[in-house]
């Protein structure tokens, strides 16, 4: 719904991980009548090519600029869709426009914004090795570019104590190559050496690679920002399935009384 | 991968929460080459009939015995699609069939079986109001037949004091009605009244019913087991839009210094 009469609409979608397999139809009817996209230039080529369509490709990390770019486009009358990877509501885009949104010009609360939702990487990771958030599970971001890393501490050592699967997106980049390292040993006071780890890396991509391990085993030199991390609570458990098949990781949907 | 040649196979799928627009290709071409669907039976009655195709609907809570018979309709050379609601790695059948392997026939370790990811409730809910997941949370079963009360208390108060974003599924049901009263007083022990909450009922369908209130002021006997309930942190906002338009909510991505 809008009060805006000149056609122009901003959508936030996501493309999911990455092979149009788990691109749901009301996005890929929603790229198909875009304008404009908008996105980091990675996801934004994922986009199938359309003629007469105007591609706004940007760095990462200008999130909030890019948010804003799309709201005047879309004020001005373009029909533009926002691309994340993923689930633009995980970590993604969506929480950007709502931001800019929040801050910025009257009009654009009455603007025909909506939100679409899409798988994120972790649903992929999840599904690739079997169910390894099957109980009650948590996701954080690794950047620390967006909050104090005393926060995300706390909220790591909480997460295992009470027994969350943890998933972990952003975590490492050039920039910050340390952060996994830190969250790592922070899980080492409170985890077992042997709590389940995966690294899924590209999920559904060409360059996919799988790693399953363990806590105290792990080689972090080969978590990079294509990785989606997820570590298992104490009840994560690994069916191996012989030589030439890989093994399934699950967490069970109970707790023992 | 598998070593089987009868031509069985087992795919755990998820329709997404409701409507065709949010089920993946990879589902949909899955739901159309199986020869049996195994499910809850209203996420069954969701997927297009089709001739020939057998349709083995069950009651929920007996997940693992649905496991189990899927199993071995997938071993006597069934292509066996086994349905959730949402995506199949958040609370629901994949880590059943998972828990079923890890515990049956050896030679269901070698069958092919595969899990593919789907959107789930609280992304569909997030996407539907904006972006309310925009930072780390956390997600939650309220079942407690499949663990004891004190695990879900311990849960709820870690989440709320490091200030996770938290989703309850299953928040309440004929049989555990009480779950969500029980869950609210717990989270007012820690966080404010004037935390956001939204209960989003049936997302997408007919029947969907969207509530922005707060902890508060909610009223709990709105919730039922098609809502799901997203509990902010302390710096999840509201943007009110005006009369005529529903009002957006978000969790910014960073936490201030």
């Amino acid at each position: 719904m809008s009060r805006q009469t000149n056609g122009g609409w901003l959508r936030v979608v996501g493309t999911g991980p990455g092979p149009d397999r788990w691109l749901t139809p009301e996005t890929a009817a929603i790229l198909a009548e875009a304008t404009d996209l908008v996105g980091y230039a990675p996801y934004v080529a994922r986009c199938p090519e359309r003629p007469g369509q105007t591609r706004h490709a940007s760095d990462n990390r200008v999130e909030l600029d890019r948010a804003r770019h799309a709201l005047e486009l879309a004020t001005a009358g373009a029909r533009v869709a926002v691309v994340s990877g993923g689930d633009p509501g995980v970590f993604a885009m969506a929480a950007a426009v709502m931001e800019a949104i929040d801050g910025g010009r009257p009009e654009w609360r009455t603007l025909d914004v909506t939100v679409h939702p899409g798988v994120s990487a972790m649903q992929a990771a999840s599904a690739r090795l079997g169910a390894p958030l099957g109980g009650d599970f948590c996701a954080i971001n690794l950047s620390d570019n967006l909050k104090p890393w005393e926060v995300v501490e706390k909220r790591l050592i909480a997460a295992a104590e009470v027994g969350f699967v943890i998933a972990l997106y952003n975590p490492a980049s050039r920039a910050r190559p340390r952060q996994i390292f830190d969250a790592f040993a922070c899980l080492a006071r409170v985890k077992a050496p042997e709590t389940v780890v995966i690294f899924a890396r590209a999920v559904g991509r060409p360059d996919e690679r799988i790693t399953v391990t363990t806590l105290g085993a792990a080689d972090l030199s080969m978590v990079d920002m294509a990785t989606c991390v997820i570590v298992g609570n104490a009840d994560t458990r690994v069916i191996e399935r012989g030589e030439d098949l890989e093994p399934w990781v699950w967490s069970p949907r109970s707790v023992a009384r």
